[in-house]
């Protein structure tokens, strides 16, 4: 696998692969051609078997692929074959829906601790996590295998909180907060700026319209 | 201006340059160069002229941008000099969440009502918005000017209650469920897949530890 070439394009597109699957699969379906994958997800068979040729291709030549195999094979390239542990900041609306999304668990995402600057939550639990004071972080981070933590605070707290994630380090943030983050090098973030995605319908609107 | 060439990559920049431009504003900035923009956003000078040069270009030759007319003038091709009024479906945190961010108003994206199959919820006001029953659905829609449905509901119902909101006229989503909507030609769908953005982390953390 030549995983280095591969475009942020593709790998945008593997976790829709893999929900189509996961789908077919739930379906009880054995095989899928690329057509009919085509079919369903609205991308044409070429670009299928071009994204998957980037791993190596899982079909064999007028069969289609095998649903199982494909699905588990998908879920490798996404790392979903090892557990990852996050803690989450903010225990707010927004930090209680992911931490009551009982999938992202199902998927390996085990939300280990919440940390919130609202002492009147400490202690509480949010499903069946508990919400910790903001002083905890670093030694809940010390003591537990954290890989990734969840900003779902205020932008204004955010770049704080991010560089006391990275101090303790912590390598991967997946950021709700409306900033975007300056990180080391070595620091992933993924960003979800729902501002951005609102403005992004705004703006089709406005053209269809216009 | 020639919206219709215009690639959505390109739009989803429009609206970090709109959020940048909008902390320039706040920071007293009055004109703004596009290596200086450059610089904070972390895109090239180049692309950002091309980017702008899609809507005219707004910049004179060596005097970079007016922080004020840009942002304006962005605002403007995202929608953002009109209100919209949104129905949000699915009172629950999620739901919450997008029902208690100010921002949202603050952009004339107004939450006129918010619907939930959870009838002891119904009557609730989530900041100052009620939550009705669903079956007051189609009436609310067309006793007020909606023109955005938000679906913060589970994947099982979001198929049905996007058919009730296209019923009734609606021509823009924003969609939080976990399925890509089928739906006729004239109706925009913005997804935000919580579970593709964190799968898309996953996969960025074992590729770079391969």
């Amino acid at each position: 696998m030549e995983e280095k070439e591969i475009s942020q394009a593709v790998i945008s597109r593997l976790p829709r692969y893999f929900r189509y699957l996961g789908d077919l699969k739930d379906e009880g379906a054995e095989r899928v051609s690329s057509q009919e994958l085509s079919r369903i997800m609205k991308v044409t068979a070429s670009q299928i078997r071009q994204d998957l040729n980037n791993f190596g291709g899982f079909g064999q030549q007028g069969y289609g692929y095998n649903v199982d195999y494909l699905y588990e094979e998908i879920g490798k390239i996404l790392g979903l074959d090892r557990k990852h542990h996050l803690v989450l900041i903010g225990a707010g609306n927004l930090g209680s829906a992911i931490a009551n999304y009982m999938n992202f668990e199902k998927r390996g995402f085990i939300i280990s601790g919440i940390f919130d600057v609202d002492l009147t939550l400490c202690g509480k639990k949010v499903r069946e996590v508990e919400v910790y004071p903001m002083d905890e972080l670093e030694a809940f981070i010390q003591t537990h295998d954290i890989d990734i933590g969840v900003l779902t605070i205020p932008k204004a707290a955010a770049v704080e909180v991010a560089n006391r994630l990275i101090d303790c380090g912590i390598k991967a943030i997946w950021n709700f907060a409306h900033v975007d983050l300056q990180v080391p090098d070595d620091v992933l973030v993924e960003n979800v700026h729902l501002s951005d995605s609102l403005m992004k319908l705004s703006y089709n609107i406005a053209t269809r319209e216009a």
